[in-house]
Parts: C-alpha cells; sequence; structure tokens
C-alpha cells in the first residue's frame, strides 16, 4: 500500500472518527440507570461520577485511582431469610451427615438436622463458625470450588424459587456496569468466604475473582500424588467484616476507594475509610424497605432487627452526619429483580 | 452529518485498519526483546506467548487467565550484597537510634550501630524480625508509605552508586512488557513487604498496586482525631515465601498463574503450583552467574551460598525435571541494567 494512500486514509479515518462522537445520532445514548428512579440517590451517582471523570473539575480522579467497592451480601444480591453462604453450609452439614451420626445429639449440627433454626440462632457466633469449619474444611481448593458451582446450580431460594445467582439487585448490576464504563475498577468487599464468592462473581457481576475481597479459613500447601495442592484447614484466617474491611482493602489493593456502598453495620468503617480520602467521593448504603418486592428490616427504619445485615440507628445517624446517601429500595428503585415486572412497586404502582 | 456519508467513512475507516494491518511497513515491528540474545531462555518466552495467545494452538489461554507472577528479590532487581528492604531497615534503625540509647548494647540493635554483619547475621531470623518489627511498624500506613518513598530518593546502592530503583533487570523489564503487550496481567509475588514495595512498582515495573502480593505485618483500624487510620502492629500478618508463594497467590488473585518466574529456593512452590495447571506453561529461574555484569552466587552454579536469594542444588535438580527454563544472567542476557553499555559481557565482548 503507497503511504500516500495511507495517509489519506487515516485523515479520513481520524474525521469519520470526529463526526462519529459528535453528531447527534450517536451522541444520544441510553440510559445507563433504567432501574433507578429520578430522586437524590440517582443524581448523586451521575453527579459523582461526571465529577471524578472530569479532568477540569477539582475532584477529578485519575483513572488508574478509580475504585469502588461493594459489599454483597445484602448490596448486591438479597440475604434474607439467611446469608446465601449459610444455605450452602446447611445443606452440606445434611449432605455430610450419614458420615456423622454423632451429629444427631450434637449442637449445632443437631439444630441443622432438625431445622431447629431457633437452636441454631441459640448457638451464636461460636455454633456458625462450628459450621463452616465442618461444611468449608477438609477439602482441596479446586474440590470446595466444584462444590459451591455445584450447589449454585441446584439451590433454590425458599421465596422467590429462583437460584441465588439470579436474587441480584438490577440496579447495582446497573450502577456496576455504569461504573466499570467511566474507567472504575469495581470490587467485592464482603464479610462472606472468598472462596464462596469467586466461582460466581465474574458471570454474576462481572466482577473477576482478583477483585473479589473475603473472609477466608488457612490452607495449606502439600504434595498429593506428586500433585500440588491447597488443603483448606479448620482455621479462621480472616474475617473481612466491619474494621477487616478498610484493613483488607488496603492488604490486598493498596489504594484507598473513591467509591464504597454497603448495608449494614458491618460496612461503616469501610465508607468511613473511603469518606476520609480527597477528591470527589461517593458513599452509599441500600436500605431494606420494600417488603412486598424484596424484604423490609432493620431498626434504622423502624423495624425488627434480624441479625442478617443490622443497619443500625447508629450508622443511619452516622450517614447524615457524613454525607453518606441512603438508598431506600422502595422509592429509588424502578426495579429490584430483573424477573420482576417494573410495574411491581407498592409505592408507585 | 448524513448517514451515507458516515457509512462510506466507517467502510473506509475499516479498509485502512486492514490495509495498516497487513502492510509489510506497519507488520516490521521492533524487537520487544532487545537486551535477550538468541538461545534457549528467549526462544522459550516466544514461544509460549506465541501459543498462548494463538487460538487455534490446544495451548491457547483466554486473556482473562492469563496471570503471569514474578518474585522481585533477585528476579527483577538486585538482591545484593543485601535484599533492597533490609537497606531500608538499616537506616531506619540507625536514624531511630537517638531515641533508643539502650540499642547502644542490645542486639541485633548493637550489630547495626556498629556496622557488624557477621554479628547481625548471628542473630539469625529472629533478630531480622525484630529489625523489622523496630523499623517497620508503630505508625500509620501513610507514614510508612512517605518514609519508604523518601527513602527511594535518597539510599544509593554501595557498589553501583545508583538509586535502588535503578537496578532493575532491563531484559526483565522488556519480559514484564512483552507478556502485558499480549493481554497478561503482571503480578509481582514476593517475600519482601508488600507495603515496602507498592510505594515504587507502578513507576518502575509498570504493576500497579493491587497486582503486588508479598509478606505483610497486622493494621489495627482506628480513629485519630475523627480521622480513622490503619495503624502498624509489631506482629507477622503473612510471609509470603516458599509454600507462602502459591498460599498467596490462591489468596490474592484466586487463579493459577500460567507463566511464573523466580530465582531461589524461596519460588520453588510457585512455579511447581504454576506448571501443575493445564495448557500453555512458562516457569523460569533466573540464574546469577555473572560477576562482572551483576553478581555471581549460589550453590546451584558451584559458588558459595550467601543466604540471599539461594539457588540450591535441588531446586535445579527439580527444574530439569519438571522443564523449567534456566535463565543464564551471563549467556542468555545482551544487557544487565539499563545504565550500563551493551557491549559489558564477559563471554560475548
Amino acid at each position: 500500500m503507497k503511504a500516500r494512500l495511507r495517509n489519506f486514509l487515516v485523515a479520513l479515518l481520524a474525521l469519520a472518527g470526529h463526526l462519529a462522537l459528535t453528531s447527534p445520532a450517536a451522541a444520544a445514548t441510553a440510559d445507563p440507570l433504567p432501574s433507578w428512579r429520578e430522586g437524590p440517590a440517582r443524581q448523586a451517582i451521575v453527579k459523582f461520577v461526571q465529577t471524578a471523570t472530569d479532568r477540569a473539575s477539582a475532584g477529578f480522579v485519575p483513572p488508574a485511582e478509580r475504585i469502588a467497592t461493594f459489599d454483597n451480601d445484602g448490596t448486591l444480591w438479597t440475604e434474607h431469610p439467611m446469608y446465601t453462604q449459610l444455605a450452602f453450609a446447611l445443606d452440606r452439614i445434611r449432605e455430610l451427615a450419614p458420615q456423622h451420626p454423632e451429629w444427631k445429639t450434637q449442637q449445632p449440627f443437631k439444630a441443622v438436622l432438625d431445622n431447629d433454626l431457633e437452636a441454631l440462632a441459640a448457638g451464636g457466633e461460636k455454633g456458625l463458625l462450628e459450621l463452616v469449619m465442618a461444611s468449608h474444611a477438609g477439602m482441596s481448593t479446586a474440590e470446595f470450588e466444584a462444590l459451591v458451582s455445584d450447589w449454585f446450580k441446584k439451590a433454590r431460594h425458599p421465596r422467590f424459587k429462583k437460584p441465588y445467582t439470579e436474587l441480584t439487585f438490577q440496579p447495582m448490576l446497573e450502577l456496576l456496569a455504569y461504573l466499570r464504563s467511566n474507567g472504575f475498577k469495581t470490587y467485592i468487599v464482603s464479610g462472606g468466604g472468598i472462596e464462596f464468592m469467586r466461582p460466581m462473581t465474574e458471570a454474576v457481576y462481572g466482577i473477576p475473582p482478583e477483585q473479589v475481597i473475603g473472609s477466608s479459613i488457612k490452607t495449606r500447601y502439600e504434595m498429593q500424588e506428586g500433585k500440588p495442592v491447597l488443603t483448606r484447614l479448620p482455621e479462621i484466617n480472616f474475617i473481612d467484616d466491619k474494621t477487616g474491611k478498610p484493613i483488607g482493602i488496603n492488604t490486598f489493593i493498596g489504594r484507598r476507594p473513591v467509591a464504597a456502598f454497603g448495608n449494614s453495620d458491618g460496612d461503616r468503617e469501610m465508607l468511613e475509610w473511603t469518606g476520609a480520602g480527597k477528591g470527589a467521593r461517593l458513599m452509599m448504603l441500600v436500605l431494606h424497605d420494600d417488603a412486598e418486592r424484596e424484604y423490609a428490616y432493620g431498626p434504622a427504619n423502624g423495624l425488627p432487627d434480624t441479625k442478617f445485615g443490622t443497619f443500625s440507628q447508629s450508622t443511619m445517624d452516622e450517614a447524615k452526619q457524613k454525607g453518606w446517601i441512603v438508598i431506600s429500595m422502595k422509592n429509588d428503585w424502578q426495579r429490584v429483580f430483573s424477573f420482576q415486572p417494573e410495574t411491581m412497586n407498592p409505592a408507585k404502582k
């Protein structure tokens, strides 16, 4: 190809690119947040993204520093009537029970096998930890990943009769995509198990495993028949909740987020840590106030504390004081789940 | 802009793109590895990248799975006469000494203040840990980052009289860039301190903080005058060496690398873990056999074990058995440091 012809085509190419970018037809883009109603939550998101990406703004955030962190349970997907990972643990305990006849009389296992949720709750955090160790340890990381992937295919949510991976909040999926399309790197920072989430986050949220931070148990590297495996041990390594969230963010990412999203007292420190940086910031909390389309719970809106994702009045007070935006599922979301009709909304129908 | 004109320009654009890609002038690209001599090491790298990126190949690696992990000390930069981080720790101890009169008589501090490297070595790992705790803990993460950044500006390597950040191996910088230009995500997986490396890895290696894995001490989240800080505690959190490397990779990345690069016994498990996966693989070890341009040490090439980056005969045997490629600095590298003339090579000049 002659250089002159190539130069001519390159010039035309530049012109075409310029015209394509500035022509009204191309500029008319679809709303990136169709499930968000007009209101303060939506406005805060759009204003934040405009400021963070505007080189002329004092709040401009260089692309490399556009880190957004999301809690998972109750923020990106439903956490009721129990954390999804707890549902997995209970199913696994039932599956393993024939090999453990002693569980018939031994708490907290007896409570699981009797479907006695009150006795389970009475066992407290210690009981839950015992269940996690019995159901999550004693196999290789590869075996655990296969167990989790298999469970996600079979398990159904008791109320919605859908796979748990469909119980994601449509407005939050749009928010993740909107942030990514504006150069943000989206992370999950969850109290849930890191290896429980990783098998599904890429397909469900578009978040690759290396952008998932969570709680973990210890592993041991060992050779089995000449092949290296990582064996999961019944020993806590890290709890990624409350003060663990900024600690985990600092360990895994080494940068302070500019945006953070949560829904419970466990997310306070992550939002504080995010808010203490300079430049454009966005801190948001999802308030579960929509019993019809999802669930309503938590002292922050005068409802009972169910112990899953407690949003206390004290966190609500801190949100008001620090300018964190509270998202009302009922009022701010046009749609909660993708499988629900848009019209299904008690406030607006 | 009229649609017909736009369509015409778009068609021309596609044509220009096609011709640009196929014209000989554009295809003649510069050698991405100019500091690598022809030989088995260079050939292994090029063949691996061709296989991993060729959709028609059985060894094709999807872009999302193109993870390459690099040890730092002795693999990406010089680790002699001592690890860079140890030089930082010793300088810091000297700086803090006026506030600690007891160090004049107390080991391992006395050894540092007396410049008595033998006494320092006699203190073993326990002594080194004490030095790290005294020099790396007791301040916030932000204060530590400032200390490290400041030190990198002032400190000079005793032999080369250059900033430590210039003591990087030019062939490895080219390899990092070559892998990234072929869709690989490059990570550092080092026994060194994660927060010691992060302030410089982006500028020096093009590796952002979130792609740096290393050893760490614990931190505590606390409020100081209403502002959240992470305080560094004198307590080990994680040692990212030997079996810690695959464990750290699994924790931070959640994917198995397809390529791994090291230079010591501390990298064996990382290379084993990488090699045990399916598809195209590349495992390499840098052998320090070039006393003139850098250093020569280690039992693997019949030289004394200096305790920094020990490459034992047993690791050399495993490399041969498993097909790991050993890189001879003397023979495989045309140039070691960017500041040295290309002709400076005892083997070829």
